[in-house]
């Protein structure tokens, strides 16, 4: 008889839970439910307005979309809840509540729910630039060996810069806090009862290593004398593979999902690696490239290599028995949505809804009658900082180029554009420094619905793109991992790389480069490098100067 | 018994005419015709298609415009046409028409119509600039001391980069074209049935000199060896001071008009520097802003200096017994029609509709809460190039500083300050090349009706500004000088002092320049330097580089 799994993927404006056939991974159905809250960046719930560019969430989303989500899917599908065998839940990473003793996060305390540091902070909260850079100048300063696995830099959106900011902006908060934990990390411990602090997270965004485990407390101590003894007083040591399970469905679990207890729960995974076994990738040479709001790189490796600027080398950090490189850009799909919200023109509205289209695909039916270059235009695809390579969040966006005969769909074939470029300097990074990047792959909304978006990429990268079959890869790679802790005397498997070919995979469709494409944008992105380098590793620290004045 | 003056003032998109009181310049009555062709840009009138930036106008509808606008505000005024003692008439300049031997266009012959070449090519007509280059090169290799009036640069909008662009591209038609003619002088040649070449477009435009004439013919042959003679074969020599009467309105000038047959007409005028004597400036020190579509500042200096980037010092080119030094800035009001038509969101336009205000006035209303440097945006103001400073066409507009929380109003105020920053950088050339800016006025649409846009500039050049009490300076300030060539024995003035204290002067609007802003933006001024020379003296060109992917 079938056994399916549910995947539950966390995103960043909503929950997705999938029902996975576990013999091949067919999708039965699926359901969304979208946070009411969003993401604050302006208001906290009580109306108390933020500082700019902070990004909180709300955790009572989480749980309330967990339940309405499983529901909904399980019910669409028509299977009976006692053949699903395991859930496995991805998350957004950087995201970490504080919680106190008992799990219960701070921000629904009366006591702190005027705070802005008890909430959520989302992967693209800004603020935390100014700690990252102290942290890595002392991590230089000292030689410390961690720094080499994650680029040479530090990311204002990991764990430690924001506990730093907490602890300096906030310090009455950091004291109450009796833990700072993942989302993804909480979401188990609310189904299992127990938290499972998962390898991915804790290597990928706090520093762990298998070989090293976390900073040492001499180095935490020299960023704070109240940091020292920040992880075994604010953190968890337990570290988990990915792959394991977390635990089983406990009664509270069973009740929210409608799901039966006993069932396995796989240990936490992040949003964009859990997308690589849903297209099948478990061997080194594959680079998958997610493309939603930002985008995520991850590279599989057989060895662990120095790239600079490339953040997040994890051993098994993705996928067991390889290296995972992870890279990233913050803005890809939110610059485009910047431009539709903020200048779409009215007779483009109009002209749009004529023709049955929304504003990306009126916008896209026009840019891609351009040919590459013919706009004049260069952008730099910083709107939300830079994730890799530069590694700083306060760098800003660029449009170089315009003149007053430039159309709407000029932009935002060059906005486009940028975020292929930006995707190429990191490939280049990649096998610059001994990571020959063999097969790219994509995945992810843009992925499946823009053909124009990913031929740019094809002849920016110059090379092959293949697309993964599933629209919702995210939740079938945590569907994957949960029918992985079932285990196969559960009707599951035993091993990622079983459940992966068995369950994942590409369609059919595959973006080869065009010469003359490939011609014209290799001339341009020598252009964007110049402005890349001069923006960004200043000669000009004018975008970070500017910031100054919002503030 | 009263007189009045006709001032004709042709712009851009349309001309005007005004019908002014000769003893204090209240305005009876004035009417505009938009002309019917506007800028064709794209197509010619038979629908053959143009290359990228090219600006050409129809000759008929000057003539058209002319005489509807003429008799429209005759009627209007209500005054007997027999009361009219002169007019004057000014036009954009650099605004070539190829005539026959009978001051025909040849773009109304079957024979050329097809010829881009043949049509008026507008100040903004790109396409010169290697020729520009190519003939700035040549002035400094043989130390042509000519050069040294025109701020070391040559514009690519001037007449002989036009010209030779023609020689070039169309032998045919140059060989064809028995002179090449301002459309300003021509207009005049139109009411009087005589050619009088105006002092002020040969000295700006055609590096002509009351001291030495044009260049010599060995410099023009080092460019060509067909062009050594064109001052002779294509040009006029004779040259008619401003304020001086180019003859009496003719058969049919009267019957065009409608205006007694006999009355004065005056020798062309500049578009924007004919408005100086409207806002009552005739004295060294004082700097006057002309913002429309793009601007100019005309700056009257007692000497000759050298001013490095600044074209044009011409003796007598403006208000005679001074010399007249002209800069200007190609995109002011340009681009803001083009955010306002390219970026101007749906959601803006219904809530500017609601509000029951126009594009710009929305963006104003909303842009006007913000503090300076509160957006973390800067732009530089070259969507049509670069006129006065580096005299570069081939630099393109740019904005920096953009973030997914960026609005559009946020942008709209940034092109306002980079264009203030334009004239700042201008203002600045002047005093460090010893030519006090004691006073500053600005006319122009702009300058009447957007408050928020007048502070920003009084902040930004920490400076008074006083406004031109007429909305139409060029139109009266030609109506002056049509009382100067009716003389005061017709009931008009003997000079063009007299005249402009009479019949200009300024309102009692004046901005005060807001300590605290000054002090920000003059950080930002900054900051708009180190981008103005980075991408604008050649140490990053590619702005340029752009250019050429899109022909």
């Amino acid at each position: 008889m079938a056994k399916y799994v549910i995947g539950v993927d966390f995103g960043t404006l909503s929950v997705r839970a999938l029902v996975a056939d576990v013999k091949d991974g067919s999708e039965l159905a699926s359901a969304v439910y979208i946070y009411p809250h969003a993401v604050m960046s302006e208001y906290l719930p009580n109306g108390r307005k933020l500082p700019p560019d902070w990004a909180l969430q709300h955790p009572q989303d989480y749980l309330e979309g967990l339940t309405e989500a499983v529901h909904l899917a399980v019910k669409d599908s028509g299977i009976s809840p006692d053949d699903v065998i395991g859930i496995g839940v991805d998350f957004t990473t950087n995201t970490y509540l504080p919680v106190d003793d008992r799990y219960e996060p701070l921000c629904l305390k009366p006591e702190w729910q005027d705070n802005p540091h008890a909430w959520v902070k989302l992967w693209k909260h800004h603020g935390t630039q100014s700690y990252a850079e102290q942290m890595e100048e002392k991590a230089i300063e000292r030689g410390e060996s961690f720094l080499k696995r994650y680029g040479g830099k530090v990311s204002p959106a990991w764990m430690f810069p924001r506990l730093l900011e907490t602890l300096k902006e906030a310090p009455d908060l950091y004291a109450a806090t009796a833990e700072f934990i993942e989302a993804g990390d909480w979401i188990v411990c609310q189904l299992t009862g127990q938290e499972k602090r998962s390898l991915g997270m804790a290597g990928y965004k706090a520093f762990w290593s298998k070989k090293d485990g976390y900073p040492s407390e001499d180095f935490l101590k020299s960023l704070d004398p109240n940091f020292e003894h920040v992880i075994d007083e604010k953190l968890s040591r337990d570290i988990y593979p990915l792959g394991t399970k977390a635990g089983v469905l406990n009664e509270r679990g069973a009740a929210m999902t409608g799901l039966p207890q006993g069932i396995a729960v796989a240990v936490a995974n992040m949003d964009a690696h859990v997308s690589l076994p849903a297209v099948g990738l478990t061997e080194p040479g594959n680079l998958l490239i997610i493309l939603g709001t930002s985008a995520c790189h991850i590279m599989l490796g057989a060895e662990e290599k120095e790239v600079p600027g490339v953040g997040g080398i994890v051993e098994d950090g993705v996928i067991p028995g390889t290296y995972g490189y992870e890279s990233g850009q913050n803005c890809v799909g939110d610059s485009l949505k910047w431009f539709v919200e903020n200048c779409f023109p009215a007779a483009y509205a109009e002209a749009a809804k004529k023709a049955g289209m929304d504003e990306n695909q009126y916008l896209t039916y026009l840019a891609d009658k351009l040919k590459p270059g013919q706009s004049g235009l260069l952008a730099l695809d910083w709107w939300n900082g830079n994730r890799s390579i530069l590694c700083d969040y306060d760098l800003t966006g660029l449009i170089l180029g315009l003149t007053i005969a430039s159309k709407p769909e000029e932009i935002y074939r060059a906005l486009i554009e940028a975020t292929a470029y930006g995707t190429r300097r990191i490939v280049d990074s990649f096998e610059e420094n001994g990571l020959p990047v063999e097969h790219v792959f994509a995945c992810g909304g843009i992925s499946k619905k823009n053909a124009m978006f990913m031929q740019i990429y094809a002849d920016v990268l110059n090379r092959d793109i293949r697309i993964a079959r599933s629209s919702q890869t995210p939740a079938l790679g945590s569907a994957i991992f949960g029918a992985v802790a079932a285990g196969s005397q559960a009707g599951g498997y035993d091993s990622v790389e079983k459940a992966a070919h068995a369950m994942g995979g590409t369609s059919s469709t595959v973006y080869h480069p065009i010469e003359e494409n490939v011609r014209i944008y290799s001339e341009l992105y020598e252009e964007y490098l110049i402005l890349h380098d001069y923006f960004g590793r200043g000669e000009n620290n004018v975008m970070k100067r500017l910031r100054k004045y919002r503030e």
